[in-house]
């Protein structure tokens, strides 16, 4: 079982690679949730998102061999980002599944990392088919998203630089809010940071019609979301929590909030007008279940992340612009 | 004559009261740069710009009996937010003169943290008399937003943080760059970072048609610009360079640079996609000066500010899908 130790190697093999995102306070969140809240932006990596932090950590494992026959993975767009990057740093082939409509800002971005882009249809076809047949012809490995005890470790590096960064500005972490997907960033930094504050509550946030995490942990047992479900948080749109990641989570999450649509579109304008970050659909969820009151906040000190800000102009400009 | 010291004890009164914000490294800027670049987001400010720092140290260094009287300020915006937000933290009553067609934001968020408003037109009215009548009805203070010394060491606690900063990083400063308005920003920032090093070249950085203090500086005196002149940069329209602010920048400022209305645009898209920062026409002149290889920047460590993020919702949406 993974644990604090992974994720402190992985915090030495990343160190001087990624980016220590800072921890920011703002007086208008802290005003609006009556309480402390650090804001922890991702966003601010060189991919604009945290997954260059489990790439890294994984590509940089491979035995020499390994490393010589490249990597596949399958991704919408962040994940991408992260192994190609990886691969460029470390001089490793990435390929990579990405759905054909993916957010633009994502397909140019893994194209100009030198990733090799090959593109599937998000709702007729099977990603993770494509890869285990790209990867089989090459005898490439693959790198999950989230499905890998190396990949976890390196994202839980987020939540070890949350509970140092907090300890840095005096502070301790009541409460950790963590956007969820399939579930690698959240069990990374529930290790992570339970490792410091036992007694601090971490939750999942998706979207309402993306809550396969927040249903499977209600419900003990690995649920999927409805096929048909359409949300604009592209980084979230994962069926069902990995194994390995439930198991992490069932241990350390209190409970899986959902937010609606609204509530991310309102959460990306606050951070507009009052963080002055750029963060993207999937991204702002843990901001909206604060702002949407989900979780009570007044006295405490509460950690969110902002995974991305890899949001095309256009969406980002009609949200900032849409009457609320 | 305003040196380090004075600078210093500036930082010790707004220590706890005002945002450290972060010394930024972005992979992207400095691909395209060929050099280290160093970001100090002033944006993340409470208010969205600098100018609480400059704000606070005046107002704080008040008696009684004139704190008990209130200010009076005049601004197109920022300076109006940091006086009404100091006045906010010590009990002090802010009036503030404002241009009726200052951005939204900027009105809203001053109201929003206490000052009076009392509105002229930008184009026909004189701000500085209406402020000074007002201000000699009440026998109240009255803080300008360049030409006190107060101000000017104020602000050159970012100039001081960047160097301490810098120095965390294991890095030096060879360039720094800052926007330029009244010259205040500008002449604390290099006062500060001269006295970390010396050699550091300093440039100003203003729009094209509000170029005072690039000309007054290279022809060696004060000159004003066209009463004609227009820019996006709300920030940054005064009309020609303080006296205090211009003899501090004749001793420590190498050259004033320019940029165009294109580049501010470009350079606002070049922050939303690569640094998923929020950055306000004015606080973009620096980047832009960058992108627009107005210095060369290869192989150096060249800082920038960004001195604000207060732009309507409506002006950012509209440059960030305007084609390029």
């Amino acid at each position: 079982m993974i644990g604090i130790a992974d994720i402190e190697a992985a915090a030495a093999r990343l160190h001087g690679v990624v980016v220590r995102t800072p921890l920011l306070q703002n007086a208008e969140l802290d005003r609006v949730t009556g309480g402390t809240v650090l804001v922890k932006p991702e966003c601010f990596q060189q991919i604009g998102s945290f997954k260059i932090r489990g790439a890294y950590n994984l590509l940089s494992q491979l035995t020499p061999e390994q490393a010589a026959k490249g990597v596949v993975a399958w991704s919408s767009g962040n994940h991408a980002q992260g192994v190609a990057l990886a691969g460029k740093l470390l001089g490793i082939h990435a390929a990579i599944v990405m759905p054909e409509d993916a957010p633009a800002a994502k397909l140019e971005s893994t194209k100009r990392l030198g990733g090799e882009i090959i593109t599937y249809d998000r709702y007729n076809e099977d990603r993770e088919a494509i890869a285990r047949r790209v990867a089989a012809e090459r005898e490439a490995e693959i790198v999950p998203s989230y499905e890998d005890e190396r990949i976890i470790a390196g994202q839980g590096t987020a939540g070890l630089e949350i509970a140092q960064q907090a300890a840095e500005l005096g502070l301790g972490i009541d409460k950790l809010l963590v956007c969820c997907g399939g579930g690698g960033l959240t069990a990374g930094c529930a290790i992570a940071i339970h490792a410091f504050y036992p007694d601090a509550e971490v939750y999942t946030v998706e979207p309402e019609d993306f809550d396969d995490t927040a249903r499977s942990l209600a419900g003990g047992e690995r649920v999927a979301n409805s096929p048909d479900a359409r949300s604009i948080c592209d980084a979230l749109l994962t069926d069902m929590p990995g194994q390995l990641t439930y198991d992490v989570m069932r241990e350390h999450i209190n409970a899986g909030l959902t937010v609606s649509e609204a509530d991310v579109r309102e959460a990306m304008r606050f951070a507009f007008r009052n963080l002055k970050i750029v963060v993207e659909p999937g991204g702002a969820v843990g901001l909206a279940a604060l702002l949407a009151g989900k979780v009570d906040t007044a006295g405490k000190t509460t950690a969110i992340i902002f995974s991305g800000g890899n949001v095309d102009a256009g969406l980002f400009a009609s949200i900032q612009t849409e009457r609320a």
